[in-house]
């Protein structure tokens, strides 16, 4: 399993917006190819902060397979206009896992 | 549920001595009052940096209760030493949650 993690933050004004149109988007990647789950929360520290935390069979289900998808130009433009700046995404897997041995 | 969330840059030459630290460390905070799991990922885009997560039942489960207890200044000789730079600690809750929801 991999996770994904971003560090979302939102445009101030358009949290309720932003937070709308992530629950449009969330079947988009709920459907895609070795998602297993996913989840959005909130940050205490910074009100217009988000963590976005999903779970992957492999890298490669993120990487290529969702982000080359119809889904993924979707997620986009549901989405990218809320970020400033852009994040960065990241990935995790457990200790001493390779990123890729979930791969069939 | 609220979700300590920290990106752990350590020094690369130490990362073997950073996890058998941490393995010795974790009985430290899995004793916790509040405390609920924890994990501790390695980043596949940087390799000497880790994601640690953990849950608490409220925020000041973790930056009360365990912050001022004997079981973390243990905590900080085992792993303050590895991290450059000292990392930045944030806390996330569920949308619409209040992170003191959970306290009794």
């Amino acid at each position: 399993v991999v996770l994904e993690v971003a560090v979302l933050d939102v445009v101030s004004s358009m949290q309720d917006a932003f937070e709308e149109s992530f629950r449009k988007a969330s079947p988009l990647i709920a459907g895609s190819a070795g998602y297993i789950s996913h989840e959005l929360r909130r940050c205490v520290e910074k009100s217009n902060r988000y963590l976005l935390l999903v779970q992957w069979q492999t890298l490669e289900d993120h990487t290529v397979g969702f982000r080359s998808s119809q889904q993924y130009a979707e997620w986009k433009r549901l989405l990218h206009p809320f970020y400033d700046p852009f994040p960065m995404v990241e990935h995790y897997v457990e200790l001493g896992q390779c990123p890729t041995m979930g791969r069939q």
